[in-house]
């Protein structure tokens, strides 16, 4: 059952290959990393533990982890960050998954603004913070509970809006869902949708478009 | 299968009685309308069918009703309207919903401000209207898809919103569901939510509210 | 990313900053409390857990926590209690989710009147408690499984009852969703309902209403 | 496709024959209705529409059907009634199911109190009607929307209740989900539920118990 | 929040009390226990742990616990059994649910006859036992994953089935949810439904039925 | 927007062109039949309306359409029927599922046995005919409601069961998925399930089980 | 409830007004197309009916109607098409959707290559055809059924893909829930998604990535 | 509660009995595999946990646990392996369920070739890999997340599809509906589908095709 991993992406694609971390045994997880880091290619993994970062970081001393976003480097080339995104939030709870993607993006090259607790409860903290979306190539909007954020940031620039549902809440938030059909129905033009808590794959497209 | 009739609920609870017309068999409705008028009443009916006014007219002509609400009333009384509560819709779609719930809350005594169109996707066309909330006791926000009018408003302002979720939208809205998720979670303080599509509920408590 | 908080909001709407508790990590937490403690400012938080408590209590020894409603309180003025509103709930298993309501209630500066226990499936337990409603500006009803009690209680009383659905039950009860959708669909007038489980909600709706 | 008529019911399990006319072509119902009538047997069939009971009609002139109940019957037999039942309902609009739990029931041999418009919203309609649950089998309790009625009946008599949600409602009634989640999870004792809008299981299980 | 104890339940529908003991904190739960037994009633607590069973031992060293029904019992009187209830279950894992509705059914005076894993997968367990099901006076049919054993035994018996649901299965079971809907569209006649592993309900309901 | 007609599926994998007519314009089916009778092949359509059937035998005369299966066919070959399977139902009201499987089989040049209305409310319809499985190489069982049909009948044949979930019933059926959970839930050993009402399907799974 | 029309949006966010005409009067929108023109500004409204533009066409009779993807435009300036994305769908019956996409993005300035029925139940059918993919700026994949084709696609292309599950199929696709779930869940990167059936909403993003 | 092991099942339907390990007391399961054991028989149980692996090593030393599959063997028999299927999964997280699959298929009688981590997002690891295929008598397809491996296989290949949806995945993944829906509404030829992480039921299916 080893992972088949996937070496050219980065010549085929342009983006290196992420570990997503959930679920992979610590022997099955180190091994990956050793074998990425030996042919020396920068590895980041999403959604590792504090247990996985420790084991990592026996064989691999530079390894680093944050304990926020949840994400697990090998990092040894410098990155000259290109463009710029935003990546804004509607409350502190969803912070991990914005870092997700901020830093997920930032691996991939990308220069990455954060504007943080700017959810529409108090609208005028985000109307306030309006000059940080000027020239930025798009947003990655991260939102749980309501989720409204996006559809009022996408009424606001004229860039993509990425939302990504979290599953901050509680109740009849459905570990999400909520949020979710929040963003599919926002009546802003500009918007498009990941799954719940995919900060990752917000960050993947966010660059893309960032590249172009 | 005749109908209790609660001829008493103007005395007990200060609200005339209020018809449910959908699904009423013509002959049965009309009947409903005879009676009360016949003992002087002022009656209203909601979700009525043109087919169901054409039939309560011949017996009653001076009944009225209003395509957009479907609101059937034989009013004849004037009433002094008192207070002041605020109608707002998030689109055009929404309108219906809010006038079955302006028309109800003016029935009940209540002076009303109606402000359509105001969604979250052009924020300014709210915070530009923001005046009209002034004084008000209460909000009744009507709002269908993402529904994020009444979590905005709620910020905005320091008395009760009454959050109305419609079933506008197509798709991932599923009949009004997403908006009814999105109010219900909202981060805003001072939301409370009532049924989909349910403007006549929200009139009521906006009234018993503007009494107070 | 450490929380914007809103010291202004006593001013702009009169209510002092309440802390959701949950999620938040403990050293953050006693930062929000320090902070406010600090500005003089009373501070209440819900959904607060035994050790946050207890690392509160650290270095503000005055904190004061309570196991059921699971609020962790720093009260320093003597508040005078103003009008009057009922909280009630179907059974005992309902009573953290109540005493969530009435004990936030009460620090926003509501009298409130507990009737605990009186469910509709012994209805003769409601019916002999209701001079207890006499007089109250609303009413905050509690309950899990059927989630009947709201509905019953808007019938026999002349103000808003705010529904608070609770996860109380088991299997088709669906986390709630079951008393939430009864509260919906109640064929009594004057119901709202805020979101599963959120005592908080409905306190702050109440207390809109109580000052009235 | 002709359906295997089950002709030995009647002796093995004391149930006459009871046809199911939704979705069957008229040709197949005419036929079917001729068959058993051609027997001698007594035949009653639920959920028949107009043009169904007018081909029945023409070969059948004793048919007799009801608007309501929308049950089309040839009966030819006297039957002496026996023992008791109560069929109550919250609304009107739940009577076309509560007759066809009603007529089903006496076609059956079962005697039937009818109590309709007893909903929970007005409690004082059902207490003071609680003389005609003595001595009463059991109770058939229908309604829709918020369906609390079955939970408040089974907290006063001392038989069981059997609880049709009814799909009467709109919004987040979702069919009648909303009654029948309610009454699956009452904190009441002594409820069992049928699947929404089955008037005829009710009436079927309600006989069983009539007659031990 | 101390419940209010229902001691007249036994004089007004012939029924000891029944404790809900999930979710209780043991401290509550071992008051409860000693205010029932000290007045000299007999006392059975459903969905009891084994830490409540210690703590309630304590003080009373007669309390018996059954580690698969859970039930945690302090039984002083000895009980003539009357008539005749089948519980069966379509597999072992069905078990707990179906001795939680056997030992209620006992301790509330009536015989039951256990007939366990004869699910419909094996037919044949069912069609030899069939003599077990003569002059029961009705049947409790427990069954989890596709839940089909009561539409089966329904079609061959003329005596009320009680279904109830188990949560045993996994994936598209949706915790019981695949089973309920089974039994709530059998096409066979004469089931009723309860909650999702309620076999306290079920008990209740037989033994009412059984009292006929 | 011209469908891509795969002229080639009879070489690539033995299974003639197989027309889904359902949302088709009538110009476009037209055209379709033309094209494919044109070449020489036999063509099969399903989910054919009488309007689609009327405008294809203007231009091909030869056509032919059953009114229960709804399956629109031009067919010019003799087949010779190999092998040999069985398609049963729960009642009458699947026999169209039945029939569009039970014909699309035979189009593909399988022996069919049909069984109908053999459901497990009255288990000894299915009992009695057992004979009938006897070197069949596998079985499509189709049933709504309930679905428990496919259960039963894996467990007494030790051939694949092809289960068919059929939207047939009301209320808690949710157009189908009751019977679709029963199918998937299955404790009975050898079942795979098709969507719900999808005949043609299980008719192209069972001919690559019967060729084999 | 006459709509605001949003005439500077062309100004501020470079696109010009869409109407969304479902649910709309003929007479509201006769109304909204007259000012609009009025002012020699070029509309394009989608879901427009056949009533609809009849109304339209007599006052305006430029305005042209496309049956398949129900856009009725009013388009009097010639555009110079830039860049170039794909729109791609998996079976004939999406076309509709993809043709309000293909058509929205011309209508806003971007060329368009269509790539019909090549979804991935004959995966040679898209394989043959990546060429057409070779310097487009994005991808807008539309499917119903199973949705699969969005993540294919984005496994093959390196530049964003924009899903659109569509509600074509029947019985456990649930009006397209099916194909969103898959689009949601794609394990290929570089795919977001908008609401079923939202052809608009995809062509106003797939614009914004192809102008930067 | 002792389950009624099933011994003949060897002779009837020509299958060893397989043990369901999971929510078996360990005590229950340890006698279970000594009586069949004892009698000789070759025994199999799915999802087993090592403490119960631990247990029933005690009393039979040859026990022998896998803990990818959670299987845990008695066999002492040699088996011959006929025929040939093809067991693959879209990625690594599948592989526990895949390999319940095989090693069931294995222990069944049935030779079995594995191709794991070919998902539909790099679909060259699937068509590089297609001579595997040839002469498989069917194939299991092993997908969580958007799970269209099964559909892109079936279009591939000429014989059935058995696929296993797996509850890999997030958000809105729900536990593995979305997979299972994926499947059901492939519009590819030849699929059928089981429970979500039924890997067992898929091998049972898949041998009785193998063995035709
Ligand atoms: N947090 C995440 N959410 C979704 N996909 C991810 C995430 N992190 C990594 N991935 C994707 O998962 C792939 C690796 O999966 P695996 O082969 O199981 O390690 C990467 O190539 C990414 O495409
Ligand atoms: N649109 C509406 N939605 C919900 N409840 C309504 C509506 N219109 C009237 N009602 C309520 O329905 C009651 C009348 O129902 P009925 O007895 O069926 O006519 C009135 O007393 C109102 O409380
Ligand atoms: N397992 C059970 N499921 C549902 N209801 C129960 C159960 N056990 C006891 N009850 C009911 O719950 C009531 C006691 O609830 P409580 O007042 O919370 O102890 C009893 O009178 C019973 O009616
Ligand atoms: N009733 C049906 N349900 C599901 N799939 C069908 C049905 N009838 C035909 N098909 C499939 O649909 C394909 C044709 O679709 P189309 O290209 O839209 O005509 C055929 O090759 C069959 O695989
Ligand atoms: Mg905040
Ligand atoms: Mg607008
Ligand atoms: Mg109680
Ligand atoms: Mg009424
Ligand atoms: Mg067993
Ligand atoms: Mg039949
Ligand atoms: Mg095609
Ligand atoms: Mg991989």
């Amino acid at each position: 059952g080893f992972a088949k991993l996937d070496h050219h992406r980065k010549v085929r694609q342009g983006f290196e290959e992420v570990v997503y971390c959930q679920g992979k045994t610590t022997e099955h997880l180190v091994k990956i990393y050793q074998t990425l880091a030996g042919e020396g290619i920068d590895v980041l993994g999403t959604r590792a533990t504090r247990e996985q970062y420790e084991a990592v970081q026996v064989v691999l001393p530079e390894a680093k982890w944050d304990e926020v976003s949840r994400i697990l480097k090998v990092e040894k080339r410098e990155k000259e960050l290109k463009g710029r995104i935003v990546v804004c939030t509607g409350g502190t709870a969803d912070v991990p998954v914005a870092e997700e993607a901020a830093q997920v993006a930032e691996f991939f090259g990308t220069k990455v603004t954060r504007l943080y607790d700017v959810g529409v409860a108090g609208i005028h903290r985000l109307l306030s913070n309006m000059p940080a979306f000027e020239d930025a190539s798009c947003v990655v909007a991260v939102a749980g509970m309501e989720g409204a954020l996006a559809g009022v940031v996408a009424g606001l620039v004229d860039v993509p809006v990425i939302a990504v549902p979290t599953s901050v809440g509680y109740g009849a938030n459905f570990g999400g869902v909520s949020a979710l059909l929040t963003m599919l129905n926002s009546c802003a033009n500009g918007i498009t949708v990941v799954n719940i808590d995919n900060g990752y794959g917000a960050a993947y497209v966010a660059t893309q478009i960032n590249r172009l």
